[in-house]
C-alpha cells in the first residue's frame, strides 16, 4: 500500500489484521462466502462496525449473500502488504521474549523476528525458535546490517529508555513496548505500548464498574 | 466503587490505571502539584483528553496551578478500589505464563495472582514468583475454594475454548485472553483479548500507512 492511499480511521486500521486472519481461516476451510453477522460472531466486533469498516475499502456485501471470501482475502492481502515480510528485532530474551520467539508469527502474519538481543552471556550465540541471539553490545552494528525497522521491547523497565535511545539512533521506526515504562521518542518514531499490569488492572476495573 | 456510581466512558475508564500509576510515582517523589501538560508528556495522552477525562470525576485543575497530587492520588485510589485486592488465576505456565508470575503485579496494582495451573507434571507442585502451581485436573475444585474472579489465559490456542468453558462453569467473571483464539462466552463474562501477533501486525500496518 502506498503512502498516498486513502487514509482510513485508525480504529478501523487496528481491526484489519483481525479481519484478515479470520478470512484466511475461512478460505483455508473452503468457505466461499460470509455474512457480516458470521464475521461479527467470529471476530467479536458488532456487525454495524464491520459493515462500516468494510465500506472504507469499497468492499460492499450483497444482501442475502454477504461477502465473497476470495475477494476479501486478496483485498486484505494487498492492503496489509501480506506478501512483503517486515523484519523485527526482539530486545530482551527473558520469559516474555522467549514466548515471542517460540510464537510462530510468520504462520499467519507478515512479520518475522529475524534477530534477538540479550546481555546474558549464556544466551548469546544460542538459537530459540530459529532466531539467533546476539549480545546487546552488537545492537547498533547488527541492526544497521540487517536494516530492521521494528523492535519488540521485552527488557526490564530500568533499561527501557536507554535501550530505546539506542534503537532510535539505529534507525528503528516502530517499537512494541512491553515494559511498564512510558518511552520518550522523536515524533517520527511510532510506539505501541502494552503494559501487562495495566491490562489486568483495566479488566478488573471493568468487572467492578460495568457488571452485566 | 458501587455499581450505582456515575458511569464514565469506557475509553476514559481504560486510561484510569495509567493515570493512577503516574500520580502514585509523582506522590512518591514528593511532588505536590502537576499540570495537564506534564501529565500529558508523562503518560502520552494529549492534554485535552486528560482534562476531559478528569472532568468526568469532578477533578478540576486550576489555571496556573494544575492538579493537586495528593487529592488526585486519594481520588484515584478510591475510584480504582486500590485497597481491595482482586485475586487472579493464571492458566498455563509456559514462557508467557512464567513472565506473568515473575512480574510483581501487587507492587503497583490491586491484583494478585494467587494460583496457577498447568498440565505438565514437572511443574505441578512447584512455586514460581511465590505462586503455587496446581494440575489442571484441580481447576474447578481449587477455583471454587479460593473464589477467584479473574483468569489470565496463557495456554495454546487449541486448548483455549475448552478451558474457557471450564472457567465459565467455575464462576470466573473476567478473562484476560493472550491466546489467538476468539472465545465464546456467555454475555455476563468479560473477555479482554491481547493477541501478540495482531499487536505486532497492527504496529507494522501503522508504520506503512501513517508515516510521520
Amino acid at each position: 500500500m502506498n503512502s498516498d492511499s486513502v487514509k482510513i480511521p485508525q480504529a478501523t486500521a487496528k481491526r484489519l489484521p483481525l479481519y484478515y486472519r479470520f478470512i484466511q481461516n475461512l478460505h483455508s476451510s473452503g468457505k466461499q462466502r460470509v455474512s457480516s453477522a458470521e464475521l461479527s460472531e467470529a471476530v467479536k466486533v458488532d456487525s454495524a462496525t464491520i459493515r462500516r469498516d468494510f465500506s472504507y475499502f469499497g468492499a460492499l456485501g450483497k444482501k442475502g449473500y454477504g461477502y465473497n471470501v476470495s475477494y476479501l482475502l486478496s483485498f486484505f492481502r494487498k492492503t496489509l502488504d501480506q506478501d512483503e515480510v517486515t523484519n523485527v528485532a526482539l530486545i530482551g530474551v527473558g520469559n516474555l521474549g522467549t514466548a515471542f520467539l517460540n510464537y510462530n508469527f510468520l504462520k499467519n502474519n507478515n512479520t518475522k523476528i529475524l534477530v534477538a538481543f540479550d546481555v546474558e552471556e549464556s544466551k548469546v550465540g544460542t538459537i530459540i525458535g530459529e532466531v539467533p541471539i546476539y549480545h546487546m553490545d552488537q545492537l547498533e552494528e547488527t541492526l544497521a546490517q540487517l536494516k530492521v525497522p521494528v523492535a519488540i521491547l521485552t527488557i526490564p523497565q530500568s533499561a527501557a529508555q536507554s535501550i530505546t535511545d539506542r534503537l532510535v539512533q539505529a534507525n528503528i521506526k516502530g517499537i512494541l513496548n512491553f515494559t511498564p515504562a512510558r518511552l520518550n521518542v522523536p515524533s517520527a518514531i511510532r510506539v505501541h505500548h502494552i503494559d501487562l499490569a495495566i491490562e489486568l488492572q483495566s479488566l478488573v476495573y471493568f468487572l467492578k464498574n460495568y457488571p452485566d
